[in-house]
């Protein structure tokens, strides 16, 4: 045969950096996610990688599929891990079901109720917002007149603020969506798999999630789910969904039944989700639940023995994520970079509103165990009496 | 303190399924991607993650940026990993430049021309096509004179169609690009980091890629890049971008120095992607894209010596993606799926209009070595021979 061609054009080497092998430094990662993994988990993703349309591959989309709805409680057909992280699959909820001029009524209590404010608009949803002081959460009635006075298709409501630490209580919610023909999104991203939640039971109809929190794996794939009545919103769409990559219609046919190729799945993310979801199966969503809530309860306890205030009121508290008032005249950022720099221990400061107001600690997934508390607690008085 | 939350819900069980350790067969992936990746690739994604705003984390971005660029042959200060699969850094494109009522002129002479069609179409392009048949190249006339008839602000072409096999020659459209003042976008998926590529001797403004093909890394982290020009464009926008995941405008406060938080990014894919870059470093474009021609001659001429045909002719052959015509009488699927179940060996079928009519063999990345060649072929005449 013929000639090896060669280019024909000079070849730059300006970006040719020299790098050395990966070296991280080994974090205790404290904050609001990425969490650590468990071994198993970084074990199983450096399998090598199949075709995302091996018989193999398809089989285990069915397993991530089943382990998605045991860990949500929820039935749903449409149950899928989103080939992105957990802003991605947040997109997905309003990106399906938000048409132009649809009413979207948006609680927002903390940075991520105004970044679903932010995404609905972008998909042309007439957007209505009800408000709330960040560390607090709404109230029946206020959902209630809410609802009643904005006549939503969509409620959208956070029940875990990543950045506050408050869990919205959803009790009742429903059957008021259900009186007023509404949808009810929630988002799940700091309680599914630390904190007690059912889709199903709930009446919950589009939720998101990410990996790399109480589900305990690296971020990259990201849990979405979608009940009947969604769908059907979805189906009696009078134009396509703009965004193409995350549009449920076509998605379903490659995670159904028809296994029509949409994209290419991102497979060791698909494996390590697997892998993280299967250590919940085992160890059990109530075993799971009451491990979060106990180590949380251990660090508020330290916390109070140094004098340290919590943001947000016990009730409402999530156990995944405190949010912790940095006291007055102390350097928070400061406090934090001392905690990484000589600890290796991550933990974040506030965001929009809590900005400089607290430090935000994380307890989840193969994270929440009773060790990492007391190191923390440990570390962060020896820092404090520097500050 | 006090007492240890209990879900006051009954947990169902019914999705809690058994599953056994992720046991997958060892596949050699010959297909059109996933291909396989060098162990140092796989060893290194299992490193623990570190925070998406760890200073070291940050680093190793800056690296993955100035390694993107030399793969790409870019100085462009807008290239970046997209948080997904090579289908959201496609999106990505298109979402950025395009406003409703911009002509988009989409050269579609296979699936993935298709699809640009689709997404354009989806973010209220006018878009208009000229179409070409699949196996075949767009001559320069050709895109002229398509150029001139419709005055384009997107001109969009696929330089390694992944459904055909064919390269189409890049060489002069830049110039027409610039005098009729249109963006040049161009899918790189199958040609990155294995076939002669320069966005910035090209004139290409807006590219997109995956990991999983030439760049020799599983999927999950795309290649992304805009030039200046189309960066104006992006700032010159009536309205935000409609896709907020995909909003290169908050991206590049994250991956540029402002460092603000806009989402997780996948760490481990990170980790892997930049391992993959850093073995395309080390072994030098001009190597690898030899490398990857030699061995698709081999195969090419071992295919000759079965009597099977190549359905592209060769001076717009790549050398990544061959697609071989099945023989008259020949179940194409019976054939592959023999392959797969006897030999463990992955080759594809034809997507749409060469449904049917072709496999699409793959020597991608790491996979572009004679061994596999050699294997491949032995088997292929092994299975033909009982078909």
């Amino acid at each position: 045969m013929a000639m090896i061609m060669t280019s024909t054009l000079p070849i730059s080497d300006r970006y040719r950096v020299k790098t050395s092998q990966l070296d991280m430094p080994p974090r205790l990662l404290l904050g609001p996610g990425p969490a650590n993994v468990h071994p198993r988990v970084l074990a199983t993703m450096s399998n090598p990688p199949v075709g995302h349309l091996d018989p193999t591959f398809l089989a285990l989309m069915d397993e991530v599929r089943d382990l998605l709805r045991y860990t949500w409680q929820t039935a749903n057909e449409l149950t899928v891990a989103v080939s992105g992280t957990g802003s991605a699959a947040m997109e997905a909820t309003l990106a399906n079901v938000v048409e132009p001029e649809d009413v979207v009524l948006v609680g927002v209590k903390g940075y991520f109720g105004d970044r679903l404010v932010n995404m609905a608009t972008r998909y042309g949803g007439d957007v209505r917002k009800i408000t709330k002081t960040w560390g607090e959460a709404f109230t029946l009635e206020e959902i209630q007149q809410a609802i009643e006075t904005h006549r939503p298709k969509v409620l959208a409501l956070v029940h875990a603020e990543t950045s506050t630490g408050v869990r919205q209580p959803l009790e009742g919610v429903a059957e008021l969506c259900q009186k007023y023909d509404c949808l009810l999104l929630v988002d799940t991203v700091t309680s599914m798999g630390g904190v007690p939640l059912y889709i199903d039971q709930w009446g919950i109809d589009l939720a998101y999630s990410c990996s790399q929190k109480g589900i305990g794996c690296p971020p990259g794939a990201s849990p979405f789910t979608m009940s009947p009545r969604a769908v059907a919103k979805l189906n009696s769409r009078s134009k396509p969904v703009t965004n193409w990559y995350l549009d449920m219609s076509l998605l379903t046919k490659y995670w159904g039944q028809d296994r029509v190729y949409h994209h290419t799945a991102p497979i060791n993310m698909n494996y390590g989700l697997r892998e993280a979801l299967r250590l919940i199966a085992e160890e059990g969503l109530e075993q799971r639940w009451q491990r979060h809530q106990k180590n949380a309860e251990l660090l508020w306890e330290g916390l109070a023995d140094l004098k340290l205030e919590c943001h947000v009121s016990q009730e409402i508290r999530l156990p995944t994520l405190t949010t912790v008032r940095i006291p007055e005249g102390v350097n928070g950022k400061a406090v934090s970079s001392q905690l990484l720099n000589d600890y290796n221990i991550e933990i974040a400061g506030g965001l929009g509103e809590l900005g400089g107001k607290v430090w935000r600690i994380g307890l989840m997934g193969y994270n929440s165990r009773p060790e990492n508390v007391l190191l923390l607690l440990t570390a962060l008085e020896k820092v404090l009496a520097q500050h």
